[in-house]
């Protein structure tokens, strides 16, 4: 499962001022932290900055490629901000994964040359411009709409992340079997298809939140989930995915395992 | 889910010898504790202790019950043992559960009858004569056999437990999977009939198995685990457990979640 670092994200409130004062040194030290805890490409989201996206964008993507050797994933509701973005990206760490594209035909319209032009990957949200549905069949129904049209678009269907987007369960208490069902119609109709969650916004509102995201996870993977953003640098978080990933057959003779309990990160 | 606690059991050294000195007090304040953590029923296994194992479960059965007022499970391998445990078993206390019987016909033709006259549960293991298979279809076609017999012998079906049996993912890497793959064919076909699993033996012969075991009930949770023998007095684990129940949706307004927050339990 491919781990994305979720800390560059400016709903922090740290990373709001360092970003907007362009504190080199702490975002890229952020970023080191986070590849040093295992995750294997990070998350640029500066979506709460709204003055100078495109170039914080810049900004963050430079600064941060010349920290760490991972592939970014360029997050942002704004075109111009993820276009600004691509376009100083160092595609010699790795393919890019736009976030996001939605069924809201605009936006589609807008990011499609994107990732066509860069040969990117892409996520893809299973909402449209109507609002997020409650209904596992429809966020499915979306997501096969999307996958067609990017395929039908020559997007190689490897490249394409379903996102069957996280809702806090404090607002709806299904809000968790939505997303479980959601992965599963995904894989199920498409193997090849790749799913990703944004992991801690399943806690939203509610005390103890790692034990929600722990929980939640590994849920997750039982459904073959590919990627999810995290906080890499919550140890119990990346060893309980470790110990889900020997437990679901994917780690030969537990090496993976025994090599991170031999590092301490177990 | 019905959390049965495992702390008695005799091959844990110091359980042996509390047992073969008959410390009455240290056992008391074992059951105690497990239960004040979120135990509701006991597990009691003296299989390691070969000599006098009747009359050594009639103390056991008395000295617990005379401290707690949960339900027990009489684990044991040999027939003359839960038989003189139901002797003196207390029913004002709840149920027995007898831990188990298996297609083994001499072994299923002794425990039958105990079954039917003290009308409790009883766990049947996915077993014969033959030993354990590592195919889940195997594993599950014993589970059918089983249930037909039991009910067509009188027992109510959601008396029957069905223990897919919990090998260690050390010595084959599917043994979780193959645990998982039988709890969804046992549910899938009998909604009704009830599974269990003893969960720590999953992560005998590896480092830090509280992420495996951990990870495991979760896992099994997902498939409509009904109750689990593990370390009630394991704060993580409960609290993970809660967590899984809240986002399965069984946990209605997070009632149960922000109720053990409150009390300090996550």
């Amino acid at each position: 499962m491919l781990i994305i670092g979720e800390k560059i994200n400016s709903s922090r409130k740290s990373i709001k001022e360092m970003v907007e004062n362009k504190n080199t040194e702490f975002i890229r030290e952020l970023a080191r932290k986070q590849v040093e805890c295992g995750a294997q490409m990070l998350d640029l989201n500066i979506g709460t900055i709204r003055k100078n996206e495109p170039e914080n964008m810049q900004w963050l993507v430079r600064t941060v490629q010349e920290a760490v050797d991972v592939p970014l994933c360029i997050d942002s509701p704004n075109y111009e901000a993820i276009k600004a973005g691509l376009e100083v990206y160092n595609w010699d760490k790795g393919k890019a994964l736009i976030n996001s594209v939605t069924a809201e035909r605009e936006r589609l319209e807008l990011i499609l040359p994107l990732v066509k032009k860069y040969q990117c990957s892409v996520v893809a949200l299973t909402m449209r411009e109507e609002g997020i549905s409650h209904d596992s069949k429809e966020r499915f129904k979306i997501a096969d709409e999307l996958v067609k049209k990017l395929t039908d678009e020559g997007i190689f269907i490897e490249e394409i992340y379903i996102d069957p987007l996280t809702l806090p369960v404090s607002t709806n208490i299904q809000n968790a079997n939505i997303v479980l069902e959601t992965l599963k119609r995904v894989k199920d109709s498409y193997p090849q298809v790749k799913t990703i969650i944004g992991l801690s916004n399943i806690s939203y509102g509610l005390p103890e939140r790692r034990l929600l995201n722990q929980s939640f996870v590994v849920l997750a993977m039982v459904f073959g989930l590919d990627a999810v953003i995290l906080d890499s640098t919550d140890k119990n978080l990346m060893a309980l995915i470790k110990a889900t990933d020997l437990l679901l057959g994917k780690d030969k003779f537990c090496k993976q395992y025994l090599k991170a309990f031999r590092e301490g990160r177990l």
